[in-house]
């Protein structure tokens, strides 16, 4: 699954040009044809996982995401049909994120840039929060982030931990991977905890095999990244949960971000922090 | 709005034998017929509020939880015409309430303590966090609950506050009230924001006419509660908000718990602390 296509450049926390844009500024240049990974983009804003699935199955969609909280924290849904949400004004939901996925029975069809072309009167759109979000708390209480260190995507992994299932939807929790040294890795989980909206803290901490997870050089979206001696690998659920689910459970048809280049919403960070 | 049946029994915190109860044995109480407000029952277990939906209006009543998550924050969403939950081992959510509301077309046209007479299969049941559950965290922090103190139920308000509309279902927000000393505002805030799943922080705090509240002696619900001197009125988004949104969508059959005589669940409030 790590077809990443070519074309794809990072942008990174370590592009200090990215980091300061306005939300509005990034998505307009995503609608434009930027693609990549949006960790540190628009420094604090709320970055958002999205999957568009057809109405009749919105509810099913729904019920999965609040009976699987931790990876699939709701932060909008749309009226059938629109592509606009109520977190950044202005937006279109068709052009400005990155890169999509189109899945049609659970299969990947494509990988487009604009899913104008695709789009149906029928799609209901749910915004799920980001791990992206809660990097700057990390950053800011001391946690190094090494994937952003070594100018890569956060490494995410297919886990054999099932989801609760909602009707017809069934598949398994995707994690995300930040190894945190463990003088830090108090701040690491106290700090996700407070954003329990953007997937709250980790679900594991340590060994790989505790969620089934073979090889962390081999991650199923995104890059492998190295650890420091020391360093724990920590695994927080992951808003690719619904992909996962789109592959088990092979709804007719559904529209989703690519994976680490997400919406950019207008929100702040500290919205979602609950102290 | 305020028709308590007469026969209602307060059960507070100062009814030490209610409080040592465990959840199974105060659903078995209730199911036997006790009824009354449960606050102070089952220390330490989630109390839920509940409303049950016809299939048709699930979605929409689901998405209205969404994008209300203050008032409507959903712990549970059964599976139609199911009455467990995976809250509460062996629990029956048709008797195990201390007392029931039942809707027609947005009227209510009973209030039994039993709802297997009115029970359809196609009915969902929503089990939604309650703010008695952190009303142990802020007798642990000092804060004084003067409702409990006065062996009363909590008053709770209608307020002028519109809930965003999911779908046919619309209405305001509803609250409810704590009178906090000054020197205790920091650490009820604080303490109930820990607590996202049970409605958080509070959504306003001093004058009640913030909210379109006129008099804070004539609740719309519960019973009015006693200032002391310097007490600051405080208000958290409140479970009840469904039922007045019943009452301003009028979807064509609806059940809930009534005000204040909430579902007891087997978890316990800490699993819903976030730090």
């Amino acid at each position: 699954m790590n077809d990443r296509p070519e074309n794809d450049r990072p942008v990174t926390l370590a592009d200090e040009h990215a980091r300061g844009w306005s939300p509005a500024a990034a998505r307009s240049r995503f609608r434009e044809g930027l693609t990549g990974p949006t960790a540190g983009v628009a420094a604090g804003h709320t970055q958002a996982n999205l999957i568009a699935v057809p109405a009749d199955w919105a509810y099913e969609m729904l019920l999965f995401c609040q009976r699987n909280p931790k990876p699939c924290p709701v932060l909008d849904v749309t009226d059938a049909g629109s592509a606009t949400t109520v977190l950044a004004d202005g937006a279109d939901l068709r052009t400005d994120l990155p890169r999509y996925r189109v899945w049609e029975n659970g299969e990947l069809v494509d990988q487009p840039t604009d899913v104008r072309a695709h789009w149906r009167g029928d799609l209901v759109s749910f915004l799920i929060g980001c791990s992206f979000t809660f990097e700057w708390a990390l950053t800011a209480a001391g946690v190094p982030l090494r994937h952003v260190e070594q100018g890569r995507n956060v490494p995410m992994y297919v886990t054999t931990r099932p989801c609760r299932p909602g009707g017809r939807l069934r598949g398994p929790m995707v994690v995300s991977m930040r190894p945190v040294p463990p003088r830090r890795l108090g701040a690491a989980i106290r700090e996700s905890s407070l954003l329990p909206a953007v997937h709250g803290g980790p679900v594991h901490c340590g060994a790989p095999s505790g969620l089934g997870i073979d090889d962390l050089g081999r991650p199923d979206f995104g890059d492998p990244v190295d650890l420091q001696p020391d360093d724990i690998p920590v695994f927080w659920a992951c808003g690719v949960t619904p992909q996962a689910a789109v592959m088990a459970s092979r709804p007719p048809f559904a529209i989703t971000h690519a994976p680490g280049q997400m919406f950019l919403t207008d929100a702040r960070d500290e919205q979602y922090r609950v102290a």
